[in-house]
């Protein structure tokens, strides 16, 4: 199911009755939120900056809000909404809804987030880490076609992991389900230094800050590369200028992004082995123009061939691997399908708090 | 909870009524089966060989009797039974009840062996891989604890994975969940072949049979040891002789253990951030003495410190990791363990075929 973006103002849109789901989801520069149907289409979504360094009270109380007026101009209220699913980074400890030390959100700490949007709004949330969210939303209504085992790393800043087993999110005994960016791809105690602090995990080589980090080390090793240019700006070198070097046929900038995908691929292999998901998806922004470009699809290619030399040939051949399709919209999807999922287990799924 | 050990023969034992399970695990050598009750302790235990290379169909009835027989000496039916867990390795489609392709039972290829077992016995026969039965064992009547996320690994001739999510066994989307062994502690491509023709993974590394390769190559080399002595003999060098001679203090030998547990724990580091698993246990013949032992205790030591290495502190703190409990019996109990959870949850869970 494809979302379709209603956000243009006007009028309800046909046929969107309760029940309706809102979803929010808390990053370290915006907030996401977005109404949601009980088929997981998108009826409204918008975005508020976070400021991180603030109280999150205050966040909280902005986002209900700006709910409140946003469904006002659709004749909605906030009674005509089941329930919040509520995702943020963690750390955190998902069954008593707090946030705990996340590093994005220094303003945030030890804060019991879930419970201040239930009071906050009245109605009821269910809490659930930011990358297991968007795992849910690509199964609920994204490229995840209702599977109910699923993988979606997510290729931005650092590499997030989101998880579905048995058709849930696999949350962890210590709120640390998932965290796939921290497998070990090089177990050398030399080898890369991941954001987290430790060395050798898939983020230290398959994020777009460690593209960035290769390309930098390349060039000033003497490689000859288009890319050699935007040295003297730094703000140029980014992974989307690598990304539209490689598709410009740039030497380098092809290997740095090849190699991402050999990254990439020895995680997976280790991953596909663990959970035998139904289906891969690679999320985020470093997707290389997607299934649409040529570069893009020689780098999903790429690392279909390394989990081939890595996983049993007939695991490998049965995984599915493929591109994300709801972008930045996963995180809140995926939010309001866990509350509407819930609401539908009614009492036996914990971590809901009423509002 | 222990195993209690009334497979002496003698009366039925005191307290122990039905509902009754039986578990039966099978193996490339040995069928080990198991009657269980509701709590899981074993009240019978038997073996009997395989004949892997003789027509399944033959030891599922062989199975059938033997049990009779056994349940016979004790004034149990088999009507007394409520329903029977059945263990195999892979490859295997759980819920179709097959064995595929099994590498160590070649006489069993493409064998409806779920359905076979209930025409056989006339009982409702839930079917499960080995490696995940015995993590379930562990978590039902063993080191588990009843924590519903548990992993367990167990070094033998390869690296079984065993891992229970949500409660349930991880059967994967192919029936290839939890293969542990096959993750990547080595990315480079002339790494070590693992059993399974692939290169770099967990197995090769720290299986037994990897120990005594290590241990071979090491003499080869020169490397001085009492065990050189066991290299005039083939087959007196073996993980237990390798294991022995580290206690007695030989020095190459007690790297050789200590490399395992280094191996282990990069694997684990993987395995945890993915899973984030209340328990991680180690099982089989590999623990070199186990808790009781100094070189068992400074093993599970050197794995945690690997551990904690490489994982987020905060996780690695929380995460415990010890010594299995149940021993070759676990694959057995948690079929029936299994069976009953299947029984319980009624027509809910799948891959049960009623006898």
């Amino acid at each position: 199911m494809s979302v379709t973006d209603t956000d243009g103002g006007g009028d309800v849109v046909a046929g969107a009755c309760p029940p309706l789901w809102l979803g929010v989801d808390v990053g370290g520069t915006n907030i996401k939120w977005g109404l949601v149907d009980d088929g997981g289409r998108v009826l409204l979504r918008d975005h508020l900056p976070t400021y991180a360094d603030q109280p999150p009270s205050l966040a909280i109380h902005r986002v209900v809000a700006a709910i409140d007026a946003r469904l006002a101009t659709r004749n909605w209220r906030r009674s005509d909404v089941q329930g919040i699913g509520l995702a943020t980074p963690g750390t955190m400890d998902i069954p008593s809804g707090m946030i705990l030390e996340p590093p994005n959100l220094p303003g945030w700490r030890h804060f019991p987030v879930r419970d201040a949007l239930a009071d906050a709004s009245g109605l009821p949330v269910a809490f659930a880490n930011d990358a297991n969210a968007a795992a849910f939303g690509e199964h609920w209504a994204g490229s995840g076609g209702k599977l109910d085992s699923l993988l979606l790393l997510t290729l931005g800043t650092g590499v997030g992991g989101g998880v579905l087993v048995h058709g849930r999110t696999l949350d962890g005994t210590h709120s640390y389900g998932g965290e796939c960016g921290h497998i070990i791809i090089d177990p050398d105690p030399n080898a890369r230094m991941c954001g987290c602090g430790r060395t050798g995990h898939l983020e230290a080589y398959a994020s777009a800050t460690a593209l960035v980090k290769r390309c930098e080390e390349a060039l000033a090793s003497g490689r000859s590369s288009s890319l050699g240019r935007t040295t003297l700006d730094p703000a140029g070198l980014s992974a989307l200028a690598i990304g539209q070097a490689a598709a410009a046929g740039d030497g380098l900038a092809r290997e740095l992004v090849l190699d991402t995908a050999l990254y990439l691929g020895i995680g997976l292999a280790s991953l596909i082995h663990v959970l035998d998901p139904a289906i891969v998806l690679l999320g985020g922004a470093m997707d290389f123009g997607g299934e649409s470009s040529p570069l893009g699809r020689e780098f999903l290619e790429k690392i279909r061939r390394e989990v081939g030399l890595r996983v049993f040939p007939d695991l490998a051949g049965k995984t599915t691997i493929r591109f994300a399709s709801l972008g930045g919209d996963a995180g809140f999807i995926g939010a309001a399908g866990i509350a509407r999922a819930a609401s539908l287990g009614g009492s036996g799924l914990p971590h809901v708090r009423q509002g």
